[in-house]
């Protein structure tokens, strides 16, 4: 992991624009590239950012040079009916990308990024929306959110979160938007489980191997209508199918790279339960979540807890790495 | 209107209970009864009440003589299929009827009070949840909260609530449960405008007939998203029509009696809106409720301005109709 | 009415782009303006047409010069959120237009046409789907099929549909595909009540104004769960209204002009009734009516009764509106 | 597997009854039970049998001695919220129960058979309904449907059904009334491909293994947007994982024991993939499965290829495990 002087983005077509970046910030999938579990040497990483447009190609419609923006860490092809409907999971004409991911795609951690089909990626940033709000909005919020929409969650409904890191601490924020009349916060980490129980969870001490006990004990034996899944790790993730009540949903954002993940079937056939999991449209979650920042409902930025120019990413990394400081979230400035 | 001694009830047929009121309340729609329009002389008021089944018929089966229960406003057959499934609006078996409403079907403002049907109408007051609590359980809670649930309201939405009676207000926090950025509050009454800011709305002042050109402009000419009405005027209903943007939802809860309400059918065809209006199926409703109150999500309890004796019924339907000394509900208790 | 040169139309702007009309149809909308019911003297009429692009506008992407396409009968801005996700009844840049209704905007009975935000409003003709079934494709059967998804159909259900006309056979036949137990046909025509008994509905024959009467006898008494209008009279609708059995949805897509349509809100409060009204946002239907076409399991074109020269579009609406020699539906191709 | 002399079943309690059996049918999960696969020595057998109620506790209300009836293959307490609303697998009251997979539980293929909570499984066969339609709403028809229920089938949606056996059929038939443009239907028995391709289906025949591909082929390589698994085998569901487009749902409903089946993580995330398994909750599915079946819209006792005695049950057995003389479904008559 480095800091390197690289040649100037240039357009990557007539629907693409240049950005200057002012705020990026470390994501935990980074960390899978940062380890080299995934992807290889010499990737420009970065999915979540935003800056001012500074160049754009002839087609771009929607933004333009001078704009501020934020940019979806996922992009589609920006022309199918997918795509234009803001949902480039479901994009025909290429499939879904991720900023940052791969050699050839260029990530934003950096002073300036490449921006493919801008029309459908970026959104001006609105009034009432901070630059660290609008970090939160290319990417982790979003899929916080997604885990949440697809918990079916009702007014009233139980629900377990399992991890309380960035994204679990959104989807636990977001479950909220559904009314539930409880929420389980499930963790290892004593400060994590006392920042949900600050946010009106009830926190499920996991660091003994019995969380699927205790979130049993705490509802009577039934389990939770609703489990959202944000680490990614097989154990959790089983742990959140033993925890739902029959006709119960799993819904899994903690991405997990197993080929094999071992679904217990004669449990989802008794218990008809449903699993979802989700790379998020973050494009589709904006008309949803854009209102509630700009109208005080969601404070995300308060995530962040470690805030370094551009140049010290190699600390920010280790730091949110190792898990040091109390870290939770860290915010990289180019500008510094 | 008197408090004037009668026979106490009997058994309405095997599957009914005779209940010692604890608790009753007024509900606004009293006040059609109370001055005459609609009824007529003699009936025995009374569709808010709880208290402990002192004696069941030999079909009763989910709750049993001793307990305290709370009991559905509007009740059914009770052994249809739609009854079973807690709904009686759809009842099969002869449709809704909704207690001290007609000379034959006495209320709860009473002492004793007969009530069919008890395993589809009663719910054993559950831990956690208070007397006062359980009589909102009964009518306007799961009518305001079926406001809320019939107008579509997503995270984000913008929601407008007209009146800020009890319904109102309880629509106005239920309206919550599905996380809109936004809820205009609109009524002609300072202290209740005020109750709304409190509660998280933005209060719209209605009293100069100009409520529809401040939503419009608080929405940037767009309108709102949903529409709650909860008076059940003419002039209300059409306010929220025109309030609500392209694709939006009208849900009335506040009782119309207009067989020819003037609905604008080219506005509704060119902004492809639906109207919902509906009685309550109460008990389909205590599922989602009676958790949030068990937690503390809900504190319904709060609208209740004045407590008095069952004897001194008479004052408290003169307070409450002539909107006297700040009243918002009043409680009635046949014990003091 | 008649039929003159004009002179060609020019581009309407850098996203439009000219047709070369190849068919049009009369709509029974088209009979308003016909009337001067509304719109006015001089307006160039017709909305559902198809043909080939003969120029476009430099910012067209999605279609070119040479495609055969058919074209939607409303269009909004084309650019708005709404718009790009095909729906443009809830554009926010202006909101929808239909094709030929006002002096300005010049409809496509025509050799040729001027389309406006043309990537959002044409759509290739796909293999598979002939010339005929596309002019069904801009606005009749999207119409009928909004109709039929606005009534809340499950399978097993029971189904009204009031009016056979095209846009009724077309409510009946999309109706279908949501699993009805039952469709009862209401019009008073013979041969129509006859095509709708073939269509595999139940006739029943209005003519003596007992419509109602004989919908509540073949269902005992409960009425039917959805009720799609497709006059747009008051009469129908509000037959329709009467007809729905408790929680039941009246869905009207017959073009009713009446501001003050008298609403029978006391129904509608006991009934729990849901009303909706909409005009179609036809590109919204494509993804779901073109493949069902292009696979057989929807043959549309057996609606046109009667083919004739653009030439002859006079005759043409003289047959139509006085329903003369069994009309259904009217196809004028400017090309004889 | 042997027909033996029992002693006669006795009331299982108050709200119990004696059904002297009709009719029953062999199910395909009889099998595992048949080769021991679960289940044990001793087993009396049948899940799926209709006929006369000869006895009936005290607390039966809703049916009675004389009536014929039908019989949910799956029970639950009767009692509790979700039994009431037809939902046993949502049974709170102990769980859903199988007839005929326990030792304790004794099943329908008999001259007589106890049933608990007779109000809740039994229902008085309708008019119109047949005894062999009858016996097909206990269990096999319900789960073809909610197979297709859980497939989010959508008008002009692709669909593809795994397995062509009696449930598939019934999926296959059931899949129909949401209106897809197209069913793939797999299998790899000759007969069994004719028959789906006579229901109006595309057959895809799978005995190379290369059923994947096809299905890519068939689709542009875009893949189905449902995909309904009626096998059970993990070969089969992964098939079904692999065939869905992006955004996809697979909705397993053959009896699958695999505790650890291999689920494609990486695949569900990166595609937004939904996962339902599920038990049938066969009473909630009579609204909609009998007035289509009265009303002559589903035919679902062609699958019958042989009616025997019950005295020839072990034959009827060995037929139908070995798939001798192209069977498909045995009905046992113990009249004969």
């Amino acid at each position: 992991m480095s800091v390197e002087n690289v040649p100037d983005p240039t357009l990557l077509g007539a629907d693409s624009a240049i950005i200057a970046v002012e705020r990026t910030a470390i994501c935990g999938s980074d960390l899978h590239l940062y380890h080299g579990e995934i992807g290889g040497q010499g990737i420009h990483l970065g999915h979540e950012f935003v800056g001012t447009i500074v160049e754009t190609g002839p087609d771009v419609r929607r933004v333009k040079k001078g704009d501020r923006v934020l940019v979806s860490a996922v992009v589609g092809c920006g022309h199918c009916d997918p795509c234009l409907a803001r949902d480039p999971v479901l994009c025909t004409g290429g499939g879904p990308r991720v900023f940052g991911t791969t050699l050839e795609f260029h990530g934003g951690q950096a002073e300036f990024c490449a921006v493919p089909a801008a029309d459908s990626c970026c959104l001006a940033i609105p009034d009432n929306v901070s630059l660290e709000q609008s970090v939160l909005l290319t990417d982790i919020l979003p899929t916080g959110y997604t885990g949440a929409m697809n918990a079916n969650i009702k007014p009233g409904s139980t629900v377990a979160v399992f991890g309380l890191g960035p994204v679990g601490v959104f989807a636990l924020q977001t479950a909220m938007l559904y009314g539930p009349s409880r929420i389980l916060a499930i963790d290892r980490v004593p400060e994590r489980l006392a920042r949900a129980a600050a946010l009106g969870a009830e926190p499920i001490d996991a660091s003994d191997g019995q969380a699927v006990a205790r979130i049993l004990d705490a509802t009577k034996g039934r389990g939770v209508d609703s489990a959202i899944e944000a680490v990614g790790a097989d154990a959790t993730i089983t742990d959140a199918i033993l925890s739902v009540a029959a006709g119960g949903t799993i819904s899994v954002i903690g991405v997990n790279m197993n080929m094999e993940f071992p679904y217990p079937m004669p449990l989802a056939f008794m218990k008809r339960l449903t699993l979802k999991a989700a790379l998020v449209s973050v494009p589709a979650t904006w008309d949803h979540l854009v209102p509630l920042i700009a109208n005080g409902k969601l404070q995300p930025e308060e995530v962040f807890t470690h805030r370094l120019p551009l140049s010290q990413a190699a600390d920010g990394y280790r730091i949110f790495d190792k898990r040091e400081d109390g870290v939770l979230k860290v915010l990289l400035d180019p500008s510094e």
